[in-house]
């Protein structure tokens, strides 16, 4: 597939802190940085810009808060243009710069249905001081169908660029990914619509191809999957899907030999079975964090079984 | 998906023995067995039945010939059947007994496009025997179309059950499924098509899907994902999506927490760096495999060159 509108956004250290509480060393976000970079990757997301009020840096790592100047430490200006994400009711508004003063260009601002008034109100501020907005909506598989049509509509009016539609759960099949990216991008005329999957169900990379396949052009993917539980669509296939020269998959091959095959180790995302299983179901994946964590002592049938039988997620 | 034609194979025994030389315990086989029939299985692979003449009964587990004797002390007569493979070349036809007399019911013959009349020699002798026969084209991604036309005609003229689509390499992506599920239906009428994916690209699940959706019937699957280098579909996320009431995950789940956590521990199925670049690249995985052992000392990116480099497969 070779789209020249097609934009990679790698998610590594932004999805991928969930399973370290973003304490990933310098060293290393500045060499995935330059190596993105090299890779031709679009945007690198670097990680959260949460509110210090609401979590301490005590508890967290550099890339939960993604101040300026440890931002500026690991990346510089270039191709790879520096994405952070943020939280609706988990981000203090003051902590964005003008973006002419900011290393960061896209933030991306994460959010329920429920609260989508919110990340509109949170976005508008964004975009006002001049940064490329993206407004992703997560876990799609549980809105209702009209709560998400209104969402949708309330963005077509906005002056964002960006709407992705998120698999948060890892639940979606190709069918139900061609339904709702012809629905994103019928309702979001003149914005770009993006598509970020989670890998419980070994479908994050095949769902962003359907995605790319029905137009759209914003794709997440990660060094080696990493990324929530099961993580999201690999970065390597990804680039050796597309056919745009400009993409080069030996710096990811290098990154994943020098750091990720022993990070996951270490994390343990990727398929695994308590993984499949709140995918299949389509449940939030903490169940299956703790299991994984032992905390849950049963069985996988049994935990198969615990969650059939709860209806709330 | 509840379509109550699709029957469900799972190969993990026969495409798993490729990673062991077929020396699973006979304890392992008949609990295998006896999951998958109460998981609602249509057929069991429980190996291949090669020419002892070529292949040593002291260097091979019992899987690698599967003697009628040691298919009854592991399966038996239920719903789910017993299915054995052969390769065109490596068999020996006086190994099969009458169907009448046998306990196995599904016999596929492998093969590739070029050896296709010795495939459908050896088909037919084993359907006068009364057996259901598959014929299995493997390498598809490798196969110049006018001879794979040309092999399905031949196919179509016979009175085989069934013919599957092979993505060995676990190279296609689904357009190229969409595409080859179609010629497959069209130029074999009124037999059934089966599709066999490998999981280089994490897309055994997904091409699996697709095919299906296209109206592919007989669909491989295995638990785990155990199969040759990345593996194959897992047997549990294809029982997740297929909705007909008869199959239950369960059973699944339970040998997977038993025997094949461990033994993948052991044996490094599943997606490793390697296996991706030999399905992005189209290629067989013998170098991939041969990589994993440590026999190449090369890093990914030089192993990647290589390959871009190389002709022939």
């Amino acid at each position: 597939m070779f789209r020249p509108e097609i934009k990679v956004l790698d998610c590594s250290i932004r999805d991928g802190g969930l399973m370290n509480d973003w304490k990933f060393d310098k060293a290393l976000v500045k060499d995935v940085f330059d190596s993105l970079a090299r890779a031709g990757v679009d945007y690198v997301e670097l990680g959260y810009r949460a509110d210090k009020k609401q979590y301490s840096p005590k508890e967290f790592g550099p890339w939960r808060f993604c101040d300026e100047a440890d931002l500026r430490e690991v990346a510089y200006e270039c191709g790879a243009k520096v994405s952070v994400m943020c939280d609706v009711g988990r981000t203090d508004y003051d902590d964005f710069l003008p973006a002419s003063e900011s290393i960061v260009k896209l933030v991306r601002v994460a959010t329920y249905v429920k609260e989508i008034d919110k990340a509109i109100h949170l976005g508008q501020h964004v975009k006002s001081l001049g940064y490329q907005v993206s407004v992703n909506i997560m876990a799609a598989s549980h809105a209702l169908e009209p709560d998400l049509d209104e969402a949708l509509d309330e963005l077509a009016a906005t002056n964002f660029d960006v709407v992705y539609l998120v698999d948060s759960f890892g639940y979606f099949y190709s069918e139900q990914i061609h339904y709702l990216a012809e629905k994103y991008l019928t309702r979001l005329p003149g914005k770009q619509v993006g598509i970020h999957c989670h890998n419980n169900q070994q479908l994050a990379f095949a769902n962003t191809i359907e995605g790319i396949i029905k137009g759209i052009n914003y794709v997440d993917g990660s060094v080696f999957g990493i990324g929530r539980a099961s993580g999201n669509c690999t970065l390597e296939l990804l680039l050796g899907f597309l056919k745009n020269p400009k993409f080069d998959i030996r710096p990811v091959l290098d990154l994943i030999e020098k750091y990720f095959i022993n990070l996951k180790k270490e994390l343990r995302w990727g398929y695994e079975i308590p993984y499949a299983i709140t995918g299949i179901l389509n449940k939030h994946p903490r169940a299956a964090m703790a299991f994984m964590k032992g905390v849950h002592g049963n069985s996988f049938s049994e935990f198969y079984g615990e969650l059939v039988d709860v209806d709330d997620i």
